[in-house]
């Protein structure tokens, strides 16, 4: 492996910076909301060979996609699971073409955040007929605001997405509330949520919630490395997608089918990820499942806010609440003339701590994500490397606004 | 590493079958058109967390992109490289959807076999108008016989696929022929060359064979490990592209765009596959380029061909043609009633050796590809195991058909 610290810097170090710098044993370690870091076990997972028609391997698939229903606490007469090659986008894709009818659909995208957008930017590109309700960034998608407008909207839609975590922002939106009022005034159709970044780690009551298609990812909370990405579909409404699609290679349905048929993917799958993704969700049960692991990530998250919140930053989402999520968090810049954004990056990437940028539109913000191989004392490293690196910058402590 | 040979099987085993299975250091050898092995260090290159918006990434991926170029021996003033997260017919849906215009375009698609046929489905799901010319499963695609044929065509083409090497059969089709014809009857047509097997062990030279979009995978020939696809654009073509995709996902001008800004994917890329990937190409580099690669797998596969012929068995592209490939073998099945081929992959498999079943529509096959991390004891070894197992098996040798 490569040393993180190879990167240069012209200006001095404080002795504590030296003295981090010293550490050997540091490792570098992601506080980004994903590829994050994940376990050196699940790494090694990826150093066999296995051929993707091997019994071997479509019996780990099947065991995957037996253990992501037993996650979502679903029954497999009612769900069942498509894994997709790609990001996590392309998931996204696949769901809204294969769900939304060729002809009569009409797509309703609640936004509040970057991924809001993003969902609206595919419905575009796909040609699929599309209005959005926007809410404020760093605020929820509010259910009274929401049923307000529907109750007056004439529009019939056949699909309604939201996002779970807005990971621009760490905002939570209240999927189940929102679930009751899609029921209410869109009856029949198809309820999406992006979960990419909260599947794994915030519970989701698949019935109460009223969701139909549940789309995450490899490499978020379920601790694995990037190169799929998965949705859990209740198969009342999965049944009626066949032929929707407007793509061969994002067609969910032909996808689930061959995976019903064979135990195989139609072309070739990222082997060696899916062996890591095994792994991993061994790891997740050995923690005890989805509780305890939103227990670790919880207090991964109060370290860091409450050990940022004594150096001076503060929150993008107010403090207490309800929508505040634990996954992630967007700070505001200081204003202090020395800091910048690049160089505390920079340094903290020389300390082995990657952090990561900002992905709000109207203030100057930063993220921390808590979630990954993270536990407390990698939390607590980090704020002695932040408080190092200020000091190094001459940034005043408290930082100032 | 779970053992490959953890499955039993009823039937009694020859001495010499037992004296193999004994032999501790056999490791699993795949012998597939991919995923298949790659070396140890290669592997190990994924043992590593990093951001895809880290410097040491995005400098990984800028190299393997100028690599890329390098290897097929064309400017970066004429061509340019883009990866596509994914399997290799994402980025054929990609290119396809990319390359041809939204209203104005029509697809030609040569087919002698499998891998053509998916280039036809890909047009009736995406919704491209296409018209296809057929030739026989097993034999080239014919330069005479299709100057003959669009010598007649009063349609005009924006753009043309063949595929370089079928892997369902093993043939080479002639590339370069076809592409001073797609040239002179298809003026201003996108030429597009599937090198999904070929691509880092057969030459091309772009210039020649007048290639527009010559499409590949990590998992081939390169060496490394699924998880995603590129493609080799000339820019010439490439610049009029932009917005002709009907995807997000898809839209490889905005890959591209994207990638030429920030040194970013635009979604989550297998940050994990490409370090592998990265590792590869410097093996690739060390083994002497494209040549050196192609004369491994040439050696491997005359070792292979000749041993199973004197066990009796028969391919199906006949000797001597000079469209046969060196990358993989279609053998037909023989018909001692003893033979099964499920028995046969079955008790390989059981020592290690994972053959490939057929892809072929009007015959019995089985296919055993040479590429990937195999040298000539590597065959040697596959062909003692074969002749145990027909032993095994009561299968008189030589094979009848």
């Amino acid at each position: 492996m490569s040393s993180p610290f190879s990167l240069g810097h012209s200006r001095d170090y404080t002795i504590e910076t030296r003295e981090l710098l010293g550490n050997k044993k540091v490792v570098k370690k992601l506080f980004t909301p994903g590829p994050l870091g994940v376990s050196v076990a699940t790494k090694e997972a990826m150093l066999q060979d296995i051929g993707s028609r091997e019994k071997e391997f479509t019996d780990t698939v099947k065991l995957i996609r037996q253990l992501l229903l037993d996650l979502a606490n679903v029954s497999p007469e009612e769900f069942t699971t498509v894994i997709l090659q790609g990001s996590g986008t392309y998931m996204l894709e696949a769901v809204l073409q294969s769900a939304t009818p060729r002809d009569s659909g009409q797509v309703l995208v609640l936004v509040n955040g970057a991924y809001g957008l993003r969902i609206e930017k595919i419905c575009e590109r796909v040609g699929l007929p599309y209005e959005s309700i926007p809410f404020p960034e760093g605020e929820k998608v509010d259910p009274q605001q929401l049923e307000l407008i529907l109750r007056n909207k004439k529009q019939q839609f056949s699909t309604v997405v939201v996002i779970h975590c807005e990971t621009s922002t760490g905002v939570i939106n209240p999927v189940k509330e929102i679930g009751l009022i899609v029921r209410k005034y869109c009856p029949g159709a198809a309820y999406i949520v992006d979960g990419m970044s909260s599947f794994g780690a915030i519970p989701l009551d698949f019935q109460d919630s009223q969701v139909d298609y549940l789309i995450s990812s490899a490499n978020k909370c379920l601790e694995g490395v990037p190169g799929f990405s998965f949705c859990i579909a209740r198969l009342e409404h999965f049944r009626k997608c066949k032929g929707n699609a407007r793509s061969l290679s994002f067609d969910l349905y032909d996808q689930f089918e061959e995976m019903e048929r064979t135990g195989q993917f139609r072309f070739t799958p990222p082997t060696h990820a899916l062996l890591a993704f095994h792994h991993a969700l061994m790891e997740l049960v050995e923690e005890g499942g989805m509780k305890a692991r939103g227990r670790r990530y919880h207090a991964n998250c109060e370290i860091i806010r409450e050990g940022m919140k004594k150096l001076g930053f503060k929150k993008l989402v107010p403090d207490a609440e309800e929508y505040d999520g634990f996954i992630i968090t967007s700070f505001l810049n200081p204003s202090d003339p020395n800091f910048t954004f690049d160089e505390f990056y920079q340094r903290l990437l020389f300390l082995g701590q990657v952090i990561y940028t900002g992905k709000v539109t109207q203030k100057d913000t930063f993220r921390i994500g808590n979630i990954g191989h993270l536990y407390p004392e990698d939390m607590n490293y980090l704020l002695n490397c932040i408080e190092c690196v200020l000091k190094d910058m001459h940034v005043a402590i408290p930082v100032s606004y």
